[in-house]
C-alpha cells in the first residue's frame, strides 16, 4: 500500500467490504427534490452494520491483517461507532478487540460493545489516559492499533460506500459527505475522482466544529478546539493523513448552523420516514442554508449512520 | 366486481397500484429476529406514498372510476392518511377530491391535503357534523364517496401489500397486520388465503380500542367506544364489508398493551432506522407480549405507515 491510497486500494477494500457488509440502499425522496430544486440521491449508511459507514474501514482494517498480527488481535480508544464498529469486524474474524472507554461512557454504548464480545479498558474520560492506556494495552497483547480515520485501511474501507453511490446510482455533478476525522470524506474524494474526475466533492462542516473548513481554506492543519454541535460524529479533529488527500481532492468545506442540522435532520425523517444521526443531516443543512448550489444538479450525499438517543431528540 | 372481493379483483387493483405506488421494500433485521427467536419480514407501508398503506386503496377507487363517475370527483370526510391518500390519487388522475374536515383538524393535516389540491370542507368536529356536510357536498357536485375502509375497491387496493410482500419473500407460516378499520386486514387476509391457504392470518389490536377483537370473538359486530390508545391509526370502528371478510378468513385477533406497543415502536426505530407510526408497531409488540407464537416461523408484518407528529413522541 502506497502513503496514499490509490483506487486499487479501494478496489481491493471493496472486495473485502461487501463479504461482510451491506451494500445499503440509495434512497431519494420527490418532495425534498421540489424543496431544493435538484436531484438528490442519499447512500444510506443508517441502514449499514452497527448503524454507521464505520463499519466499512473497521472491516478493511481487521481482514487486512496478516494471518500473524491478527492472532494478536486489534485495539483502539473509542466510545463512539468505531469501537462498535472495529469490535464486530473483530468477532467476524475470530479475534480479540480491545477497546479503550472513558469510564464515564454512556451505558448504553458500554453495552453495545461489549455486546460484541470485545474486552473494554475503562479509563479516565481525558485524551491523555485514553492514549496512555491503549498503549499499555497494546504493549501487552501486541495488538495492531486501528485508529478510527487516520489510518490507510480505514480511508480504503470509507471509500466503498462512495464507489457503491456511483456504480448503482451513475454519473454525480456533485457528491457531498460531512467532515469531522476525515475518514468518510477522504475515502469518498478518492472513489469519486477516479470514478468520475468531473464531479465536485464538497464537504459540510458544523460552524461549531469548524476545523476542517478553518485547515482547508489556511491549508495548514488546526485542530479541533472547543467544538460545540449537536453533530457529534464530527467533534474530532482532522487526521494528518486524511488532511493530505483532502486537501488534494475535495473541491470546497462549507459550514452551517446548528439549526439548519435540526431541519434537515428533521426533514429527512419526516420526508424520508428514515430515522438519521445529526452527523448525517449536515450536507442537507449546507443545501438549506444556501451553501451549496444544487439547483438542477444530481447530487449524491452520504448519510453517515443512524445511532443516536431517541430520548434526547431536538425537537 | 362482487360483494366480497376475489382474487381477480386484486390482481385487477394492482395492475392499477403498480403504475401509481410505490412497490415498497420488504426489511429485515437480525438483531430484532435474535430477540424474538422466529424470521421476521417487515413490508414497509412507511415508504409508499402520502406514507401509509392508504394510498394504495385510494388509488384502486379513484382509478376503478368509469369516466364519467370520475369527472365529478370523489369525496370522504376524514383527517387522517385516508384524506391525503384521496387527493393525491385524484390529483394523479386529474380529477377533484372533495374532502370535508373537522375544523380542528391539526394544521400540519389542512396543510398535507390542501397540498395535494383537494377542495376542503370544514365542518364540526361530530360525526354527525362529517356526515351531513359530506352528503351536502355529494349531493352538490355528484363526486362518488369513497369510504376510508368500508369499500370493496379500496379493500381490494389494500390486499395488494400482502400480495406484493408474498412475491417478493415467499411462503409464510404467518401474515400479521394491525386492524382499526379493518380494510387493511380484510385485503391481507383475502390476497393471503388465495396465494398461501396454509399460512395464519393474525390481526393485532390495542387493548384500549379492542372493538375487533371482541366484535370477532362474539361473532358480533361491536362499535369502537371511548377507544383509546397511542396508535391513532386504529381508533375507528370496523366495517361491515370488512368484518364479514375478517370472520370468513383471518385466524385469530390479539390484543397488546400501550406499553408493548412504545417498546416495540422504539425497537423498530432504533434497530432498523426506520419511522413507522404507533400503529405500525402494533403486530410486533403482539409478539413481544407473547400473544403471537412465532418461535422458529417465519413471519411477515404490514407496517401501515410512518406518519406521525415528531414534537410528540413517546420517549
Amino acid at each position: 500500500m502506497t502513503f496514499i491510497p490509490i483506487y486499487s486500494d479501494i478496489e481491493k477494500a471493496h472486495k473485502i467490504v461487501q463479504k461482510y457488509a451491506h451494500r445499503t440502499p440509495v434512497l431519494s425522496s420527490s418532495s425534498i427534490n421540489k424543496i431544493v430544486g435538484g436531484e438528490l440521491y442519499f447512500k444510506c449508511e443508517n441502514f449499514q452494520k452497527v448503524g454507521a459507514f464505520k463499519f466499512r474501514g473497521a472491516c478493511n482494517a481487521v481482514f487486512s491483517l496478516s494471518e500473524e498480527d491478527a492472532k494478536k488481535g486489534v485495539g483502539t480508544h473509542s466510545s463512539g461507532n468505531h469501537a462498535a464498529a472495529l469490535a464486530l469486524a473483530a468477532k467476524m474474524r475470530g479475534i480479540d478487540a480491545h477497546i479503550v472507554m472513558p469510564e464515564n461512557s454512556p451505558v448504553i454504548k458500554k453495552k453495545a460493545v461489549a455486546g460484541y464480545g470485545a474486552k473494554i479498558t475503562f479509563c479516565k474520560p481525558t485524551l491523555q489516559a485514553r492514549e496512555s492506556t491503549l498503549a499499555k494495552v497494546i504493549e501487552e497483547t501486541g495488538a495492531t492499533e486501528i485508529h478510527p480515520y487516520n489510518n490507510f485501511n480505514v480511508i480504503a474501507g470509507q471509500g466503498t460506500a462512495a464507489k457503491e453511490l456511483i456504480e448503482d446510482s451513475g454519473k454525480f455533478d456533485i457528491i457531498i459527505a460531512p467532515v469531522g476525522g476525515g475518514g468518510l470524506l477522504s475515502g469518498t474524494a478518492l472513489s469519486t475522482k477516479y470514478l468520475l474526475p468531473n464531479c465536485k466533492v464538497i464537504a459540510a462542516e458544523p460552524a461549531g466544529a469548524d476545523d476542517a473548513f478553518r485547515s482547508f481554506k489556511a491549508k495548514k492543519l488546526f485542530p479541533s478546539e472547543n467544538p460545540k454541535t449537536i453533530a457529534d460524529g464530527l467533534l474530532t479533529s482532522l487526521g494528518d493523513r486524511n488532511f493530505e488527500i483532502i486537501l488534494d481532492k475535495v473541491d470546497d468545506i462549507v459550514t452551517v448552523s446548528e439549526e439548519n442540522i435540526v431541519a434537515a435532520m428533521r426533514m429527512i425523517w419526516e420526508r424520508m420516514k428514515i430515522i438519521i444521526e445529526p452527523s448525517s443531516a449536515v450536507p442537507l443543512a449546507a443545501i438549506l442554508e444556501g451553501k451549496i448550489d444544487i439547483k438542477n444538479k444530481k447530487a449524491g450525499i452520504i448519510l453517515s449512520g443512524g445511532n443516536l438517543d431517541l430520548g434526547k431528540l431536538p425537537f
